[in-house]
C-alpha cells in the first residue's frame, strides 16, 4: 500500500517564483502590448498598475482569490508588499490562513498531479488542490494555532484585519519561515481584510473556540464581517485621493473592494471617487452573470470603477500574475513610493475622531452622486 | 438624452420560471441520461438529488451562488423550500438580500442587454448585471431597510441566519411580494446562512448602523461569521444521519458546507459522515485551482464529500437548474418527505445542551478519522 | 485483465434523444425568454430559428461540429431533416462518416466514463470520446467501406456532397440502421457538405484508395474542397432569397457557410444578402480570437451575418440543442414548409447554365456591396 | 462620419513579438515548473518540446489554429522554422493565406478594440478579429492573387502543400515583406499542409478560378484534401523514427496530424509508432467532447499519442506561445539540429518508389498494432 511519503516528497516542494530576479520581463510584457488578445490586455494591465503606483495621493488595493500561495505565488505577493506596491490586501481566508500562515508555521506544499486516486489520498490524510498536495495533519496544527490565538484574545467582536495582525505578530515570534505576506504586512503595517474569514482554517479555529466557550458559559470572540466592511470603507474614504485595485481572481474580495465606493456614499461621502485604476486577472467568464467574471465595464454601471483605466486579463494567474508583477516591479515606480502603513490608521484615539469626521456630510443626499455629480462636495 | 424608463420598462420585467407547470421535464431529463456529456451529467445529478430526498434520516443543503434570483430563478428556489426539498440554505449575500429580499420589498429586475453604454447607465443610476438591470434608487431603499433592521436589534454579535430570519418576519409583515424564498424559509423554518454577509446590501446596512453607533458611542450589532460556521456545523452534526448538497455555482457557500465535515471532526465528532450526495451546477473550471470549479472528486481527498454519489454539471444555471429541479420535483420524492424545520433547532434552552452533548467525544483524537477509520465512534 | 465487453456493454448504448415526444418543450423554452443569461439567449435563438423557417423564400443551413451523433443527438438532426426544417448541412467529417454513417452500418456508441485508464482502452482497441466509447475494430470496417466506395467511383475530383450522397445510397441498400441523417438527407435530397472531408474515416478511405492507385499507376479519385466551397456558394446565391444558419459548435463549418456571402460577391453577385438569421450554440469563447467562439456580431463586421436576428448561446449542445430543436419543432412552422430538395439543384445539364447565369453580373464591381472601395490590384 | 483611417492607423499596427531578444525566458519558464497549475504545465510543455528537438531521428510537426499571425505571433513561427525547430506545419487556411501570405503581399493588421460598432466597420469595409482590424480591400487583393496563382497552374488536383509552395515562391519574387513563415518554409523546404484549404482566402481564389473555367468549359485545378492526408501520412511513415507535435490551438490541424498514426496503419505500416511527444496550448475545454479541447490522454486511447510525454496547457496562445517558444529557443537544442527539408521528399521520381515501398508490408494485418483484434470485414 502507498505511504504518505510517496506523495509528500520533500524534493518535490512547490517553490515560490521570484519576480525580482528575471531580466527583460518589462520588455517582454511591453512587446506583448503590440500583439493582441490576452497578451495585449496583460500589457495594458501592467501599464495601469504602474500608473496607479505613480498616482500622487493614491492607494493600491490588492485582491486575492484562488489558490495562489499554495501554487507558488507567495513571494510575488510578499515582494509587492515589501516594495510598497500595495497598501491594503483583501483576500479569501484560505490564502491568508491555510496557505501563507500555514507555511509560516514551517509547513510546505507538495507538487503532485490531478491524475491520482483521491480515495487513496483520503486514506493517507493528504488533501489535494488540483495538482499539488497538503499534509492534512499539518493543516490541523494550523487550526489549533488559530484556536489558541482566539483563546488568547479578549472576548469581543473582531474585524479580520485585527486577527490577521495578531497572526503576523505570532509569526514574527514563533514562525519558522519568514517569507510570507502575512508577516510582511505585519512588519510593513499593511492591513489585510478577509470578508469571509470563517471560511478557512480560521473558521475551524473560531468554531472550536466558541464551542468551548459556550460549554463553559464564558464570553467569546466573534468575527465581525460588518466591521471589516466598515474599516475597508474608511480606508477608501480617507486613505488617499485616488485608488487602484489589482485583482487576482474574483469572488468576494473583488466585490468587497469595489463596494466601498457605494458604501462611502451610504456613509454620506458623496464625492468619494470611483476606483480610478482597476485590473483583474481571471479565468472566470461573464456569460453566466456570476460575479467573478463580471467585467469591469459592468462594474462601472454600478458606479464602482471608472472606465478610463480598467483592464480584464483572461488567463490563469500562475502565468499572468508573475508577468504582471514582474514587469511593473522592473519599471521601478515603487522606488519613489513611500510606505502608507495603513494599519496604523486604525490605531489610537484618533480613529473614532476620523470616523466622526467622515460623516459630517449630509446622509440625506446619499444617492445624489449619480444624479447631480456636479453639485456634490 | 435617454431617460430611466427607456431602460427600466415595466413590460420587460424578469419573470420567474415555474418548474411545477411544465409536463415531461422528468422524461426529458431521464432521456438525457442515455446521451452524453453534460446532458448525461445533468440526468445523473437529478438521480442523486432524488436519492438524497429519499434518504430516511437525511438532510439536504442547498448552496446558492451567482445572480440567480435577479435572473429569474427565484421561484425555483421557493418551490424547493415550499415542497420540503431543502432543509437549509447557504448563499451569497446578494442573492438573499439584494435580490430576493429586494423583490419582497416590491421591486423588480428588468430585462436588458449587455450591449449597452455603461456610462449612460451610471448617469441614470441603473445597475447592470450582464443582461438585466436594477434601479439603484430602489437598491438604496433596500440598504436603508437593512439599517433599520439592525437598528432595531439588541446590540450583540449575530449569526447571519438570525438576521435573515428577521428579514423573513419583516417581509411577512411589510413585504409587497410574497413569493420569495427568504419569506418561504421563514414560514417553513428553513435556516439560511450567508457566510460573507457583509458582502451585499446587508453590508451597507450594517456599515451605516455601526458607523452611527460609533459616533454615538453606543453598543452595536455585529455579524459573526464564526457563529455561522459553528451553527452550520451543528446542523451537519445533529440534523440527520446522512446529508446531501445541491450546489448552484461555487464560491464561499460551496466550501462552507463542505467544510462542516472537517469542522465536526474538529469539534470532536470523529464519526461525522462525509456528505453522501453532492451535485454541483457550475460554469467554473477546475484548471486554475480556484475553488468554484474544483471537482467533487478533489473534495473527496479532503474527506468532505463521498465519491459514490457526486456529479458535476458544467453549464449555466438558468438552463440547468430549472431542468434539475423540475425533473426531481416531477418524481415526487418530496410528497412523502416531512418538513425538517431546522430553524427551530437553534431556539430554546435546549440548544446549549445539544452543543454540550456534541462535544462529549474526546477532542484529542480529532484527526483520527483518516488514520484509524475503523476505531472511531 | 479487463475484457473488451467490460467497457462495451450492449446494455449501456448511447440512445438518441427524441425531441418529438416531450410535451411542453416550447412552453419551457418560451418561459426561459423571461429569465436571463443563457436561458434567455436560448429562447431567443428558438425564436430566430422559427422565423427563419417562416421566411417565404428562405433557406436554412445547419452547421454541425463537435461529437454530436456519438453523444446521442443523431435523431435530433434526422428529425430536422425529415420535417423540412433544414435545407443543407455543413458538417465536420467525423459526425457524418465516423458517427452517423458508422451507426448506419449497424454499429453503436457505448456509454462510458472519462475516469478510466486510457492505456487499458488502447490495449483493448477501444476509442474514447470524453465519456463514451467506440469499438475501433468497427471503425476500421467503416474505413474499409469508404475505400470500397471510392474504388467504385469514376476517377475524378469530387465535392464531398457527391461522395456523401453515394454514402446515403449505400446505406439505403446495405445499411442496418435507417435512422441516421446521412440516409435521411439522401432520401430528402438535402445536400451535406464536409469542407475538411479527409479529416475523418473518409480520409482513411481515400488514403488507401489513392495509395493503391499510385502503386498500380492508375487514375484515382480526389476530394475537391474547392468545389465544395463553389457549390455551397451556388446554393447561397440561388437557393433562396434569404438565408438562416443554425450552428451547433463552431469550427470550419461555421466559417464555411458564413463565407459564402463573400464568395458570392467574389463571383460577381453584388447584391447577395448577408445571412439574415443566425444562431450558434457553443461552449467556445471569443476571448482568444479563435473562430469557433467569435461572436456573430464580429462576423457582421465581415459582412457575413446580419445583426438584427443573431444570437449566441453559450452552453453545451447535448443540453441546448434538444431544447432548441424541440421548441421550434413544437411551434410547427415546418408543417407548412415544403422540402427544398437542393441536392437536385446540382444535377442535370441545367446546372452549368445556372452557374453561367450567376456570373452575368460584372465581376469588376465585386467589392461594391461595401460602398465601392477604391482601386484594388 | 467615421473614416477608414480612424480605425486603420499606421501607428497602431500589430507588431510581431521577437522571442530571440528577451533574456531569461528560459529561467522564467523553468521557475514556473516549481509552481503549479498552468505555469507548471507550460514549463513541462517546454521540457517536452526540447526533448523532441533532441531526439536523434525525430520529426517535429507544428499545428496552428486560431488567429495567430494577425495577433502578432508571425515571427515566433518564422523563428521556429528558420532555426530548424519544426519540420512540417499543419495549419488552418486563414493563418497561412489570409494572414501570413497577406502580410507578405505588403499588408498589415491594425490594433483595435472589441468595443466597437460592427455596423460602422462593415460600412467602411473593415473586418474585425476580436481586438484588431483588417482592411477588407486588401484582403480582396489577396483573393485575387490566389486566383492568379491557380490560373497559372496546370489543371489537376493539388495537395495544399503544393499550392502553398507556389505561394512561397511568389513571395520570394513579388513579396513586399519577407519575414513570414510561408516564405521561410519555402526557403527552408518545410512543407505546410492545410487540410481545409478552401476555408480561407485560397477558397475565394479557387472558387473564382473554377467558376471561370466552368463557364469557359475548360479543365481546372482542384484542391485534393485526400492527397494532403496521404502525403502527411507518408511524412509520418518515412520522415523519422520518432515524432513530436507542438499544437497551438486545436481544430482540424490537431486531429489531422494525430490521425497519421492510424492512417499509416491503414496503409500497412503496423509498427508505426505513436507520436512520442505532444504538447498543446489551448483555451478549449474537453467537457463538451469537442475535438479542440479533447485531452491528449484521450487521444492515447485512440493509439495516436503516447502517454509518457504529453502536456496540455490551458491558456491563450498570445501569452503562452512566446513563453514556450522563447524558453525552448534559449535552451539551444536547435543549434545541433540539421534542417530536414521534408519538402524535397515529395519531389523526384523517387517519391513513387517510396510510396510503393511503404506498402510492402501486408495490408491484411493492418490492425495488428492493437493486438490483432479478431476478424473484421
Amino acid at each position: 500500500m502507498a505511504k504518505k511519503s510517496d506523495f509528500l516528497n520533500k524534493k518535490q516542494l512547490v517553490k515560490h517564483i521570484d519576480i525580482t530576479k528575471f531580466k527583460d520581463m518589462d520588455k517582454l510584457v511591453a512587446a506583448m502590448g503590440d500583439t493582441s488578445f490576452q497578451a495585449r490586455n496583460l500589457s495594458r494591465a501592467a501599464d495601469i498598475f504602474d500608473m496607479a503606483l505613480r498616482e500622487k495621493d493614491g492607494m493600491v488595493f490588492l485582491c486575492l482569490a484562488g489558490s495562489l500561495v499554495s501554487a507558488g505565488l507567495k513571494k510575488v505577493i510578499t515582494d509587492l508588499v515589501d516594495n510598497n506596491m500595495v497598501d491594503a490586501i483583501v483576500s479569501t481566508g484560505a490564502i491568508v490562513v491555510d496557505q501563507d500562515f500555514f507555511e509560516g508555521l514551517g509547513f510546505s506544499h507538495y507538487k503532485g498531479t490531478p491524475f491520482v486516486n483521491d480515495a487513496e489520498l483520503r486514506e493517507l490524510a493528504i488533501d489535494r488542490i488540483y495538482d499539488h498536495y497538503i499534509d492534512e495533519d499539518e493543516l490541523r496544527v494550523c487550526d489549533e494555532v488559530m484556536t489558541r490565538i482566539f483563546d488568547n484574545l479578549a472576548p469581543r467582536p473582531y474585524a479580520s484585519r485585527e486577527v490577521i495582525r495578531e497572526m503576523g505578530a505570532y509569526l514574527v515570534k514563533h514562525g519558522k519561515k519568514h517569507d510570507g505576506f502575512v508577516e510582511a504586512c505585519y512588519r510593513k503595517n499593511v492591513p489585510i481584510f478577509v470578508p469571509a474569514f470563517s471560511d478557512c482554517s480560521a473558521g475551524f479555529g473560531i468554531v472550536l473556540h466558541q464551542h468551548n466557550r459556550i460549554r463553559q458559559g464564558k464570553p467569546m470572540c466573534s468575527l465581525d464581517s460588518g466591521r471589516d466592511f466598515l474599516d475597508l470603507t474608511y480606508l477608501k474614504m480617507h486613505g488617499g485621493k485616488e485608488s487602484g485595485i489589482v485583482m487576482i481572481g474574483g469572488g468576494v474580495p473583488k466585490n468587497f473592494v469595489q463596494d466601498t465606493v457605494v458604501s462611502a456614499e451610504v456613509l454620506g461621502m458623496h464625492d468619494c471617487p470611483m476606483h480610478k485604476y482597476a485590473v483583474q486577472l481571471t479565468v472566470a467568464d461573464e456569460r453566466d452573470g456570476a460575479l467573478s467574471g463580471s467585467t469591469l465595464k459592468e462594474a462601472s454601471s454600478w458606479g464602482k470603477v471608472d472606465l478610463a483605466f480598467e483592464q480584464m486579463v483572461f488567463g490563469e494567474a500562475t502565468v499572468t500574475f508573475p508577468l504582471l508583477a514582474g514587469a511593473v516591479y522592473a519599471r521601478g515606480a515603487h522606488k519613489s513610493r513611500k510606505p502608507r502603513e495603513m494599519s496604523l490608521y486604525f490605531e489610537g484615539a484618533d480613529f473614532v475622531g476620523k470616523a466622526n469626521k467622515s460623516s459630517k456630510r449630509q446622509r440625506g443626499q446619499a444617492r445624489g452622486k449619480k444624479k447631480q455629480p456636479q453639485s456634490v462636495g
